[in-house]
């Protein structure tokens, strides 16, 4: 297996860090996913049933039933999806990312990022801003009331500026933004001040009134997380080119419902390797403890996988005080993350390790032979319905994600070397 | 002196490090500063006649009446100027503040910072952009144009926004910056992006034409020195308000002509200790080299001494390449003006030094006792009219300044006991 998996690495790497996502277009889902039936709902994580998902999946539920008026209300909502009248399936299965529950259902407008070197797409949502919102399994009139403003105003507006604009390059944006203090998972202050200029910029260009350019700029201001959905469809457009690769033992994908985690390995592309959803250690809002958290949940460590977010710490000392460690504590999670992964980013390089470039593409064997799990930095929702986000810690991804990846990329080897 | 000095110290620190500057206003200058009229210039540094000036700096001045209408071409501007018909002062002298020649005339529309915290107010240009500008000495037409145009449609266009935001606290912005990346003297790309958002939302909410804010957003995120003329007017508005402290040894200024460069101490009030203007050591763009280089100049090193620029270099890798120095040498760099100063900035922090405050408050009696001269980043300006900006570096504050104001500062206090 050993040459095998070192060029296939080498080629799974190379597919990864030559990938260069651009945003350029805002399309319905309906448009874009061929799958995506008006009764079908996409979530973050390996796939689950309804019956099986955490409270913050299950309300989002409910609020895509409002949403895409398949229910007149909730009670009408909850009978729909006891019912079994709806599809579920995951996001990663179909180029989609999403943060939290991550939810993502027919009318909804959404990023559409190509990989210009491999001519791979993925589409994420418009990030919803940091109060009540479906991702984190609200149903409210003003949840609800915001995704229509996304999908009759905010969507539309934003499609007229990105003709304005060109496909917007996300790698500069993203290296930039680690040269201001951002990990693009959870600080993202300064790549959304990046983000926003370009798009105020071309928004007064366009025929789109003064007065919804101003709602648009006030919502994307008051978002300090506005950038993170993109930045995660760069990650996932490049990791999926990076997919498919026989004998390749790079991750490409991370991710959880609040039940189940899971990875996806090049070599064994689509399979998921699952695992029990992990606690999350770290600071909580007053009022909250861990025992209110949902475990692990949402597409966002996506970035992790792509060699941001706590792999990206040491560039970003601010986050430190959001997950509750200290500025030490973040170089070390970077400097550990090298011993798992494959290269350093050629263009995300972080100032404070004398712009050593961020380490990415990890490798289920060499984490399994370190014994060294990869860091995710993430948000925590509250377990019931109705609370949305409660604090912000670190986990590490089980061990179990790995040994069975790793076994069954064994067993492929080994069957296509009988063949 | 000991203790006089120190309590003296103590509270021009205080009220250095109390300081609440706020963006209020655009005024023409002739509004704002009783001295201005139409055949004055204030320009950087301590006082010079024409005859001394260094060359961009003359170019300057050609420009100055050219873009008053004073000399309707340039031989008409130069014969005017030799036969001494132009009254010259400092900017320091009268709450102006601008960068590198830092002429300000009387037509210009100025930024208003007012200190919140003790009602005094400091002005400066809005920022010319990368290019040729008046700041480095050119007279041509676009220099001319754009002086117009800020003067016509810029000006009042931010005059309404600042309406539509009011003041605008500038400490928070700083702050912000500092953990973005910036030192908020020859890196302010992320305090330009926070500036750029604040700015970008208000106009959309005036009645200013969308063809003139998209132009004013075009010149805003052209120019990632934006920022700095606001940074330094914020410095000068809080350092004012330290000056005239009798006993203290505390630096309030220190700005350079571009022939001589001079500092003064608040315990002297408004004395220049001037020196020649030392050479910049630093990187030149390709085709020029020390030899071209003009000496010191400009008020923007007002930044060090509140406490930002190369005090605040360990905050700011990024701008380690800028000046042709590695991260390890910002951050000693920044170590060892904390030897210097009185105290740690409060609010503005350097994360990877664990949030440490930067150094603030410059100590003439500290400078002279450890023999550590402050160190300032700048710009370097080609010494001849016409060429502009050709590279940027560091020095270090002629150490005759400190000599001259302790000499002073301690005269003036046998005075007082005698009386």
């Amino acid at each position: 297996m050993e040459m095998n998996n070192q060029k296939a690495n080498h080629l799974a790497l190379k597919r990864l860090l030559n990938s260069e996502p651009v945003l350029k277009d805002i399309r319905h889902a309906y448009e874009v996913i061929p799958e995506m039936k008006k009764n079908t709902i996409f979530h973050a994580g390996p796939p689950i049933a309804y019956s099986r998902m955490c409270g913050p999946m299950k309300g989002a539920c409910i609020g895509a039933l409002l949403y895409e008026a398949i229910a007149k209300n909730v009670e009408e909502a909850v009978k729909i999806l006891e019912r079994d009248e709806i599809n579920f399936d995951s996001n990663h299965d179909y180029q989609l990312v999403n943060g939290m529950t991550g939810l993502i259902t027919y009318s909804m407008p959404l990023l559409v990022v190509e990989n210009k070197s491999f001519g791979n797409l993925a589409f994420s949502q418009l990030h919803e801003g940091m109060g009540k919102t479906l991702r984190f399994g609200s149903y409210d009139e003003a949840t609800i009331e915001r995704l229509q403003w996304f999908e009759n105003t905010f969507g539309p507006a934003l499609k007229k500026a990105l003709h304005v604009t060109g496909e917007i390059p996300l790698k500069p944006i993203i290296a930039e933004a680690l040269l201001r203090g951002d990990e693009c998972h959870n600080r993202n202050m300064a790549a959304t001040s990046i983000f926003f200029e370009k798009i105020a910029r071309a928004l007064v260009k366009t025929d789109v009134a003064k007065k919804d350019i101003s709602d648009i700029l006030e919502f994307i201001a008051s978002d300090t997380q506005f950038f993170v959905t993109i930045a995660m469809a760069a990650c996932k457009v490049s990791l999926d080119s990076a997919s498919g690769i026989p004998g390749s033992s790079m991750v490409t994908a991370y991710s959880r419902n609040g039940v189940e985690v899971g990875i996806k390995v090049s070599g064994t592309d689509n399979k998921w390797f699952v695992a029990p959803a992990p606690k999350i250690e770290g600071l909580f809002f007053p009022g909250y403890s861990e025992k209110d958290a949902c475990p692990d949940l949402g597409d966002s460590a996506i970035t992790e996988v792509g060699g941001l977010g706590a792999f990206a710490m040491a560039a970003s000392p601010a986050i430190v005080n959001l997950v509750g460690k200290g500025v030490s504590e973040a170089i070390s999670i970077t400097e550990e993350m090298y011993e798992i992964t494959l290269d350093e980013h050629p263009v995300y390089r972080i100032p404070f390790l004398d712009f050593r470039g961020t380490p990415t593409g990890i490798d289920i064997i060499k984490v399994i032979e370190s014994g060294i799990s990869p860091v995710c930095n993430t948000a925590i929702a509250h377990r019931e319905i109705g609370y949305g986000m409660i604090g912000a810690g670190l986990l590490r991804i089980p061990m179990e994600c790995f040994e069975k990846g790793l076994i069954s990329l064994s067993r492929e080897l080994d069957s296509n070397r009988k063949e």
